[in-house]
C-alpha cells in the first residue's frame, strides 16, 4: 500500500508541484474569472463539466445564464446539464447553447428542505445524483451544483466515495482577507460537525494542496484555528493536531504557523485556516452576517442627510470599485475535498454571475487535473512520515 | 435543598422580575452611559466598585482617567482601586479623585503573558487578586479589571467560587445587532472551551437573567447557536440542550426560539445567544476582525481619489455618527456569570472611554443587585423543573 502511494507520487506529484508553482503562474489570480488559465495546463483532453440545473433558489434559468456567461471566457468547454428535459431544453435553445450543452434528463429535484439521508435512499432519479454520477463515470471532470449542501455532500460521499487516506472529507472556501491575492482558504466549512486530530491534519494537507492549485502559492502558510495563540489554550485535541500538522510540514509542502484566532481570518498571517466543520460554519456565517450588517449601516449613514447623499454621489466611483472587489459572487464556490472527484457547491441563491464564478473555478480545477494532484499529495503524506519526507526531498531536488 | 431554593425565589425572585420589567424601564438603554439608571433601583446601600488599576495595556493612568470620566455620571459612587500605592496615589491626586477613591495597596501585577494556573498559585499579592477579594469580602459589589482574561477567570473562580447550581461559569458580552436596543447578549465568550448540554441550559438561564437586567427586557428570546436551524443538524449534545432549554422556558422566564446560525448574530431574531466558549470566542473575534476589515476597506475607498475624498468630507457628519454608534468602547465589558459575585472584564486595550463604559455597566449591575437576582433565577430553575414551573406561575399571578 505504501509503495503504491509512493509510485503515484513520483508520477503525478512532481508534475503537480512544478506546474502549480512555475508553469501556471496565472493561477495566482484564482478568484478572478479568466479564460487565459486553461492554456498551458497539463490536462489536454477536452474539458467537460457536470452541471446541476436544479435545486438553486433561482431555478434552472439562472444556471443556464451562468453557463452562457462562463462560455464567453471558455469557448471550448463542454457542459453536461442535468434536469428535466422539458424545463432545460427551452432554456438551452433560447441562449443558443446547443453546441456546448448536452442535456442529461433527470426528473427528480432535491429541495433545500430534503434531508440528506432521504436523498441518499430515494434520490436516484434526481438531477443532483445524475450530476455527481457523471464525474463518477468519467464523463465529466468536475461537478457543480447550487443545491442543498447536506444532500450534495451525502450523495457525493455515496457515489464518489472517500479518497484513500481521508477519514472525513471537508468543504473549503475562499475567505476575503489582506493577503496579496485578496483571499485565504478555510476548511472545513461544514461537511462534518466533528473533526479529530488526524482529520485536522488531513484538512491541512488538502487545504494547502488546494491553495497551491487555486491560489498559485508555492508553500502555503497553514494555521490551526483556536481561542488563543498560546500553547496552553484550547482543546486537548487541538494540541495533538498542532503537533501532527507541524511534523508533516515538509511532506505536506506547507509552512505551519501554529494557532491562529478568529481575528486572523481577514488578516495576512495565513493562506489556509484549518478547523472543524462546526466552528468553520459558524465563523463563515458570522463573518458574512457582520459584513452585510456593516454594509447596511454604511448605506443608512449615506442616506441619512442631503449632504451625505451628495458625498455618496461624489464617492460613487470608489464605492462601486469597493463593491466589485468584495462582491461575494466573485468567489462563489465551496469545494468538497477528500472524495474521488471534485465537486463544487455554489451558493443556493447564486445568480448568473455567481454560477459563472463557480463554473470558472470548476474549469480551472479540471484543467489543472486537481483531483489527481490532491490524491497524490494526501497519499504522499499518508505514507510513513519519514519515508514521505525523503520522497519529497527527492522531488524538491529534482526541480 | 429544593425547598431552600424555592424560599429564596419567593423573596428575591419576585422583586427581580417586577423591578427589571417595570420599576426600571430605563435599563433598556443599558449599553449607554447614563447616570439616571441608579435612581429607583432596589439597592439603597452606597455603591462601591472594586477596580484593578493594573494589567491593562495602557497602564493605571487610563484606568484612573476612566474613573474620572465615570464619576461625572455617578457622583455618589465609591471606588476601591487596587495597585502599587506609589503608582496609583499620584494619579488619584492629579485627577482630584481622593474623595471617591480608596487605594488598596498591592505590589504584584498580572501580565497578559502569565498563565492562569501560575497566578492561582502565586498571585496573592497581585492587584487582580485584591480586586476580586474586595467583592468576596463584601467591601464592594462589583469588580472591574482590564487584565489577562484567563487569569481573571481563574482567580475569580478560586476566590468567589461557583454559584450553587452552576457547573461552568461563562463570559457574556454585548453583540451589536438590529434589535431595538442595538445589542444582544452572547455567552460563553471563552470562559471554558467545553460545554455540555446542562451547561448550555445554565447559560440560557444566566444569559436571559442578564438580558432582563442589563437590557431591560421582560422575556428575552434565547437561541442556541448551531450550523443549521433544522433539527437534524449539529452535534447530538446540542439536540439534548435544545430540549432542556425548551423545557425550562417558563421557569427561566425566557422564550426559546430554537437553533440560530452565525448570520443571526447581527440580526434581530434573538436577545440571548447560547454557545460553548470555543465557538463563542471564535465568533466574537471573527466578527470583530470582519468589522475592522470592512472599515479599513471603506477608508481605503474614500481616500482613493480626490472626488471620493471630497465625498467623504461632505458625508463626514453621517460617518462620525455611524462611528459613534458602532464604537466598540461603548459596550466594553464582558461579564463573568455563575460566580458568587459579579466580575467585569474590560478590554485589555481599553482607554478612558472604554474603562468608563465598563464602570458604567458595573454601577448599573451593582445598583440592581444583579448578583442576587441571578442566583435566585438559577436556583429557581435548578430546582425540580415541575416545581419551579409552578412556583413561577405563582409569581406571575402575584404581579
Amino acid at each position: 500500500m505504501v509503495k503504491l502511494f509512493k509510485q503515484e507520487t513520483t508520477t503525478v506529484g512532481v508534475e503537480a508541484d512544478v506546474t502549480s508553482s512555475r508553469g501556471c503562474p496565472a493561477a495566482a489570480q484564482a478568484p478572478d474569472v479568466s479564460g487565459a488559465l486553461i492554456s498551458g495546463v497539463p490536462v489536454s483532453a477536452p474539458l467537460v463539466l457536470s452541471i446541476d440545473a436544479m435545486g438553486g433558489d433561482r431555478g434552472p434559468a439562472a444556471v443556464l445564464d451562468g453557463i452562457a456567461l462562463a462560455r464567453r471566457k471558455y469557448p471550448d468547454l463542454h457542459f453536461l446539464v442535468h434536469g428535466p428535459e422539458a424545463d432545460v431544453a427551452p432554456l438551452v435553445k433560447a441562449r443558443r447553447l446547443k453546441s456546448c450543452v448536452t442535456i442529461r434528463h433527470a426528473t427528480g429535484v432535491v429541495t433545500m428542505h430534503d434531508k440528506p439521508a432521504a436523498v441518499m435512499r430515494g434520490g436516484k432519479d434526481t438531477s443532483m445524483w445524475s450530476t455527481i454520477d457523471a464525474v463518477r463515470d468519467g464523463a465529466a471532470q468536475v461537478a457543480v451544483s447550487c443545491g442543498n449542501t447536506g444532500a450534495l455532500m451525502a450523495v457525493s460521499m455515496l457515489r464518489l466515495r472517500k479518497m484513500p487516506g481521508v477519514n472525513r472529507p471537508a468543504i473549503a472556501a475562499f475567505w476575503p482577507c489582506k493577503n496579496p491575492s485578496g483571499f485565504n482558504i478555510m476548511l472545513d466549512m461544514g461537511a462534518d460537525v466533528k473533526a479529530e486530530a488526524r482529520d485536522l491534519l488531513t484538512y491541512a494537507l488538502m487545504g494547502s494542496s488546494y491553495a497551491r492549485n487555486a491560489l498559485g502559492l508555492d508553500r502555503p502558510r497553514v494555521g490551526l484555528l483556536n481561542v488563543g495563540t498560546e500553547e496552553h489554550k484550547g482543546h486537548a485535541e487541538l494540541k495533538i493536531a498542532a503537533e501532527m500538522i507541524g511534523a508533516m510540514e515538509t511532506a505536506g509542502g506547507y509552512e505551519f504557523v501554529g494557532f491562529v484566532e478568529g481575528n486572523d481570518l481577514p488578516g495576512s498571517r495565513v493562506d489556509v485556516i484549518v478547523t472543524d466543520g462546526f466552528t468553520g460554519n459558524v465563523a463563515l456565517k458570522t463573518g458574512e452576517g457582520t459584513a452585510k450588517f456593516a454594509g447596511e449601516l454604511m448605506r443608512e449613514a449615506f442616506t441619512s442627510s442631503l449632504l451625505s447623499k451628495l458625498g455618496a454621489l461624489l464617492a460613487s466611483g470608489a464605492l462601486k470599485r469597493l463593491k466589485a472587489k468584495i462582491d461575494p459572487r466573485r468567489v462563489n464556490g465551496g469545494v468538497f475535498l477528500g472524495l474521488n472527484g471534485t465537486v463544487i457547491k455554489s451558493h443556493g441563491g447564486a445568480d448568473a454571475t455567481g454560477v459563472a464564478a463557480a463554473i470558472d473555478l470548476a474549469a480551472r480545477l479540471a484543467g489543472l487535473g486537481f483531483a489527481e494532484r490532491l490524491a497524490a499529495r494526501v497519499a504522499l503524506a499518508s505514507a510513513n512520515g519519514q519515508d514521505a519526507a525523503s520522497a519529497e526531498a527527492g522531488i524538491e531536488n529534482a526541480k
